[in-house]
């Protein structure tokens, strides 16, 4: 994990440079200086531009070198062809942070130029946040350093955002929706700093509590995975990635000239850190206007009350949806909300108390919910109705938020016209969770559970390795030393045993009566399968013959077997036919772990064949990973019920495949030669069976040792 | 179809008569009055009350008979005890729709009186609209009939709702969303009117452009989807349903007392019907805002023009997500907006024109996509900067707009702060399609695009039947006739011949000897089956013996199948055993057909075994469908590819599948005796190799003749 003390004058500076202030208003380096006046910067200002003259009452200092001390912090908004001199001037005055404004760098294809100011910055200790970014907002200085309108309120949420555009546009939209930030960063190239670095200051600082990501590919996916599960344990965290889709990916990429992850693989990962994937930026901001102010559940158990049961059963499918549990005693909702509800209502949950409800039947069911101990939350609808006042409605929820607000979860739905819509939003200026779409409202509480639920299981640490890690390397470079990509033969079966696979008996044969000895001493039935570096998909090269149940089926078989593979690979060099025990039939599943281009090590686990290749039913996890992790993951995918058995089947054996796949993971993560594990088809038997694996693919690839 | 002329008296009646008009403000009885008075209908309103009065300026009559023409309307509210008293004069006095506000009937359990009131009413020719429900507006007749808050906008969006309170509130929703209604009308318990009453007068109502329906249970499902399937072609049809998970379900039928139809056979349904179906009321109202304005498209092939990266690409991703087809054509993006990009900008789908874009980049980029013949529609994205003010983009909107407004669709996004946020608004109420979400906007358009694919095909009519159905009666009713519910035996080998389905060879035989003749007539390898009515999942009865080679294996697997059977099912009728053709494998699928509950005869297609019990693969169509239905639904499944042909596979004889579904449609529509069919499997050949259906399961039931 990052260091978040490095962070500090980022986010604290005691005094900020601007380079290239400017006397024109239109100018972002005047910009800059002006925000960082208007917001109150309790710090030292200190403009520079070589032409000298006073800015907003200072006097500009000429260059750097006029100061004795070195300010904690420059923004830097000059011509990209300057940038690298000023960067080197502020690193040897001693600067500890540069926000780079200007842009025209690895975003434009000038590669080399970035990489050049990053090297020189590192040899100062200088970091460098940028380049093409619009600045920082930090409530903790009450530091507007950016070159947005202004007007930021200070609150509890932090964004991190890869694009600069929407971050400008966010200042405004968080303004007019009263949303409060405790920061505002843009993260621009990454040339330097990236969102973990960022998260490591904001999972410590006071203020947040919220942390809302908006990425578009990840460069470092190991280092920010290792952050995000440090800071989710202490704060909520929502990522918006956009490049969903391919072309999406596509477009992002040609954007900001970063690879665009695979988004399942980002999809998994995030939920295995517990991170809160929203949908859009107005889920995001719904979200993060809940989650900055809300308690935290203490338990499952949510109750809706509604004045119209067709937003009831809306809410309800909602709640499915987003993973709310309902409270269901039906005697203790009779008991506690009956008095609200007239005949011909309902004090099922959702607990419609019809459109008749007036204030106080409202009061006495959502009441009945805030007392009761085995109620944890509230989501409480009103449709406009002819006959009750939005006004009554709203100042009943006054009340009852000065109860509920530090206790328990609630949140509010209001359905109608322009009056309603003016009530909500007064009520969400004064900090009360209420939403005009039942959706919205429903997401919300959905979104806390989902991260209160991650917060609340225990640190999963991956066990230590049983793995004898130095056998592995030494298979691994003995191959890489003979200039191969792949493990062949013996090295396959002597990495599968140290990883405690079970795979069938077998051995390679290097003629016909060494291949019927071999049958003999295994037994029949047995397969064939061709050896050699250059075949890798023996079925699809003929080079496999299965079921051979005695002596005369071998001999046609290993005919076959040699012919199939010659002719349809040509000029292959040929190591000998493996005899194997012919394996019972079980359910296929594929086993895999690998180094992931944007994520580092992971591991993947689906049901064999056709659920991978066509239905995509497949999970990922970033590596190393607990035997909990592994047991998600393979709850995960579409089929898992294939897994706990069908028409009357028995449960099959998950307990055999999870030490695999943790094996797996902490193999691909000690090991980074190892491009590529995969086991296809595992074999699982019935509980209690095991496992076999019937194939193993192992690629390589030469690393800096 | 239901009657569209029928139903203009309920919609533009020359005279209203409110029964239980009250002078009381607070009560519904006034409320109504005081709505049919402010909202300027021009016919003629009839307030009545026993006791007498003057309400509103207007003389109240004690009764209906007081006057010597009946009016077209009455609007009933008085006590539940009255109702049908009110009903019987209303219906001897000629009235020709009653519209019963009172609640109390079916959704409280008094199913009975409901029945008697609607039975009463038919015996004059009355309909009825209700009973438990708010009203009816109709702009055709400047008729505010309902007890809400009022100030309806009339506009082209007509709203059928079941849901009361949703209904009043949507009244408040849409005026302060500037949403103009034709039409809003609540259903209620649907005693007699249902939406497809309502929908047979909308379809041809000169205003309604866009029809926005809220269902939570189907009832009449085949009516519904006969109307739904003439009124697309004419009106964009939007449904929200809710109950869409168990639990909603389950709270929606104890709402409304009406069964909620199984999510899924919905969901594929409406698709068929080209209904668009929205997940949440903003989200429906959206659309409907848009669609009731947006001229159609001319073609695919949309243009995403921004001045952000980022929010390009979520807008990227949304078109993935909503079926959009982006413009692809480069050199036509480059010549028509290059000049509107700058360097670091991108001529790419989607065309950033960077965040240092003025109004006159917009003009030239968005102007290029309006003229050029080949791009159909735009979609314009714009980022608060610092830098470029909101107030010229939105002059900059509305002279373009006045260009687009009817040659192009093109939906707008801003995303910005409290000035954007105002801006919006203002742009709205003028009818601009503006919105502040980037997925908001990308939606309409998709559904926009949705609808008019649909409205696009060709009218579907299912081919006429080549089946023979006077016999496939026969062979029902022979069965129905022994008392049974399901075809056994040879009743099941007409009815696959009747179909036209290749099944394998086999015959019954009675003894062992007969058994080991048909073996030989046939041919080895063959199967055995044992043949019982009292035995319907044979394998599971160990009834059934697969791959017998030689005669030994046939004698072993005949004494095991009648072993087997008899101890699994101690007392069942063994009729024979029968001996069929072993079948080449192939790839396995279901077809099937059944009368569904809420949607009549429907068809089902899935790939077999496991796809469709544990990875829930399969499509519904309502019945009867034609070639193209079903080809769409095949294409459906997730698995689809395995169809198409995998790992090099060839393509498999998906056009032989196509006609047997169509049958089977056919079957159901024509014979309601059947109740369901399965063929599992049908095992489908390489192309051109044809299908055959392996087991057939045919239930029965008694239907009034």
């Amino acid at each position: 994990m990052a260091c978040a003390q490095e962070m500090r004058s980022l986010f604290e500076p005691r005094s900020v440079a601007v380079i290239g202030a400017s006397l024109d208003p239109a100018k972002i380096g005047h910009r800059i200086v002006a925000n960082l006046v208007a917001g109150g910067y309790a710090g030292e200002i200190l403009p520079i531009n070589p032409k000298g003259g006073t800015l907003l009452g200072r006097t500009m200092l000429t260059s750097l070198n006029e100061l004795d001390v070195a300010p904690d912090l420059a923004v830097i908004s000059i011509p990209a062809a300057h940038v690298r001199g000023a960067v080197e001037q502020c690193g040897r005055a001693g600067v500890k942070h540069a926000i780079l404004i200007t842009s025209g760098f690895a975003e434009v294809g000038n590669v080399q130029e970035e990489r050049n100011i990053v090297a020189c910055a590192r040899d100062h200790g200088l970091r460098i946040l940028g380049p093409n970014v619009f600045g920082i907002y930090s409530a903790a200085a009450a530091m507007d350093a950016t070159f947005g309108p202004g007007g930021i309120l200070p609150g509890r949420v932090a964004i991190v955002t890869q694009s600069g555009a929407l971050g400008i546009a966010m200042i405004g939209r968080t303004a007019a929706e009263s949303l409060g930030l405790s920061a505002l960063i843009s993260v621009g190239n990454k040339a330097d700093i990236d969102e973990a670095d960022l998260l490591s200051y904001l999972a410590l600082d006071a203020a947040t509590r919220v942390v809302l990501l908006y990425i578009e590919g990840v460069r470092n996916g190991e280092r920010l995975i290792d952050t995000l599960r440090a800071v989710v344990p202490q704060r909520h965290v929502i990522v918006i990635k956009s490049g969903r889709s391919e072309r999406g990916a596509r477009a992002a990429a040609s954007h900001t000239g970063s690879l665009a992850g695979a988004d399942d693989v980002f999809d998994d990962i995030m939920r295995q850190c517990g991170v809160l994937r929203a949908t859009s930026i107005e889920e995001a901001f719904a979200w993060s206007h809940f989650l900055a102010y809300a308690p935290l559940p203490s338990g499952e158990g949510t109750v809706i009350v509604t004045n119209g049961g067709g937003i009831g059963v809306l809410a309800t499918d909602a709640c499915e949806q987003h993973g709310i549990d309902l409270f269901d005693d039906q005697q203790a909702l009779q008991e506690t909300l009956g008095s609200a509800v007239p005949e011909f209502g309902s004090a099922h949950n959702p607990v419609d108390i019809t459109g008749g409800a007036d204030a106080a039947a409202y009061e006495i069911a959502l009441g009945g919910v805030i007392d009761h101990p085995r109620m944890r939350s509230a989501i409480a609808l009103y449709c406009e109705t002819g006959l009750f006042d939005v006004d009554a409605f709203s100042d009943l929820l006054r009340r009852l938020w000065s109860r509920v607000r530090t206790r328990k979860p609630m949140v509010v739905s209001l359905f109608g016209g322009a009056t309603v819509e003016g009530v909500i939003r007064d009520l969400r200026r004064e900090g009360l969770p209420v939403f005009s779409d039942v959706y919205d409202a429903v997401s919300s509480l959905g979104a806390l559970y989902t991260s209160w639920r991650a917060q609340q299981r225990k640190t999963r640490i991956a066990p230590a390795s049983d793995t004898n890690m130095a056998d592995v390397q030494h298979i691994v470079r003995g191959a890489l030393d003979e200039g191969r990509q792949a493990l062949i033969g013996e090295e396959l079966h002597e990495l599968a045993t140290l990883l405690g696979m079970s795979i069938p008996a077998s051995s390679v044969a290097h003629s016909l009566d060494e291949a019927l000895q071999e049958a003999q001493t295994i037994g029949y039935p047995v397969v064939l399968k061709i050896v050699s570096k250059d075949i890798l998909h023996r079925s699809d090269a003929g080079g496999v013959a299965l079921n051979l149940e005695n002596e005369q089926e071998l001999i046609d078989g290993y005919q076959a077997v040699l012919r199939q593979s010659r002719s349809n690979v040509p000029g292959a060099l040929i190591a000998g036919v493996e005899v194997a025990e012919m394996v019972r039939p079980g359910v296929e599943t594929i086993v895999g772990a690998r180094q992931d281009a944007s994520f580092g090590p992971v591991v993947m686990f689906g049901l064999g064949g056709i659920y991978v290749e066509v239905m995509k039913d497949v999970t990922f996890r970033a590596a190393p990973v607990s035997e909990q992790d592994v047991q998600e993951m393979i709850a995960d995918v579409r089929a898992y019920p294939l897994l706990l058995g069908v028409r009357g089947e028995d449960r099959k054996d998950i307990e055999a495949i999870v030490p695999l796949i943790v094996r797996l993971g902490q193999v691909v993560s000690a090991c980074r030669e190892i491009t590529d594990i995969e086991v296809n088809p595992l074999v699982v038997y019935d509980q209690g069976g095991g496992v076999k694996a019937l194939d193993v693919r192992v690629l390589l690839q030469r690393t800096e040792r």
